[in-house]
């Protein structure tokens, strides 16, 4: 009896099943479609800010974490064909705005660089983290091994830290960069999502019953933005 | 009886006997420490090119052939270790010039970079094929696994055929700049040997009973250019 209104345990939480869901599918599409290009153009532009590096040990460092980031783009792109999309296809809405935001944050010397890969995958990490809440398991599962950071964070945190007590005057220049860094970045990502009807019906909850509402979409930036001000003022920057 | 004068077969061909000679540690280490950098280089800079892709196909695929070129990068750097090397150290003779070539020989658009993978890394190939006849055969089999082309010299010849073919003044512009970077490549590789004396002790027999002589060393440059040659006029370009 009364069995027509179930506390259901799992009420909002996605499964395999809604794979069969074609506005999910389509959603889901759009999610890996802007995390993969995401992580193609990581890959680009560590590889080319590799060539600030000041030694060759550097330049090794930076090219081993871009062939992560390029590892992480594979993966991506393999499950958005085995859902039966296109990678090349479910990429392109989010081509301009991507490269748009690398073209603004392109770093000019090697600490910038380094900031890019401290700050940026941290985010990155971030948002992959408390997005893949909204996916289904498998998905999911492939979110939480992409965001799996290989030492490359830490790597630049220490580096930072060595460049921050050499000079002084590196961390006034460090703060404002990192400020402007996240500052495009989340405006970009909130602006991508809203013009993208297919990512935001996966992400917000406008009547499917899944994602976040509003408040919830506002509060995860909020959290992403104060977990950037804790890594800066880690490193003793003011965010 | 006269056994003091065999005639040895393996006359000039060294052995794995030979790594305990410091000469010809020395040497391979020097030759294992150019080709090192030059794949990491290689890896930078085809990363670097790829930004001139005009699509996300062809951005992966120069993902995908830079990431090839930092796995020889690795290979190569462990070879060094497990001599008792320090690939670093390996590598520093040769940072400069190398360099240096990758400046001159920096594409302005993607026809250009394809040129530069389909002519440099293709000559590359010749020159691994080449001097590994000089050294030990586990060095060799390394040597001749990092040279095996994925595809990337096919992708390239067949992209620069498209692009010929869609505009006919290509080929002129490409003629010159396939002419300049190879021509720059050659000088410079000669240069680079001649003034390391490990390299050089390696590559060309000045009393070890090893290596090419001076005629062989040359004959060997005239062999890559001939190449060289034959693969622009595949592509119908005047070499």
């Amino acid at each position: 009896m009364a069995d027509d209104t179930p506390p259901d345990p799992a009420a909002g939480i996605r499964t395999e099943a809604d794979l069969a869901d074609p506005a999910y599918r389509q959603g889901l599409l759009a999610l890996l479609g802007v995390l993969a290009y995401g992580e193609l153009v990581g890959f680009l532009t560590i590889a080319q800010e590799a060539g600030f590096a000041p030694s060759t040990q550097d330049r090794v460092t930076a090219a081993r974490i871009a062939t992560q980031e390029f590892g992480h783009y594979e993966r991506l792109a393999a499950r958005i064909a085995e859902l039966g999309g296109d990678p090349h296809k479910a990429m392109a809405p989010f081509v301009d705005a991507v490269d748009d935001w690398h073209r603004r944050a392109a770093p000019t010397d090697w600490s910038e660089a380094l900031m890019k890969v401290y700050a940026g995958n941290s985010i990155a990490n971030d948002f992959y983290r408390e997005v893949s809440e909204l996916v289904d398991p498998q998905t999911r599962e492939l979110m939480l091994e992409v965001l799996e950071d290989s030492g490359q964070v830490e790597f630049a945190a220490g580096e930072l830290r060595r460049a921050i007590a050499a000079d002084e005057r590196v961390a006034g220049r460090l703060a404002l960069w990192g400020r402007r860094l996240i500052g495009e970045a989340l405006s970009q990502a909130q602006r991508v999502a809203a013009e993208n009807d297919d990512l935001m019906g996966l992400l917000v909850d406008t009547g499917s019953g899944y994602g976040l509402d509003l408040g919830g979409w506002m509060h995860m930036f909020t959290r992403l933005t104060d977990a950037h001000t804790a890594r800066m003022e880690a490193l003793g920057l003011s965010a």
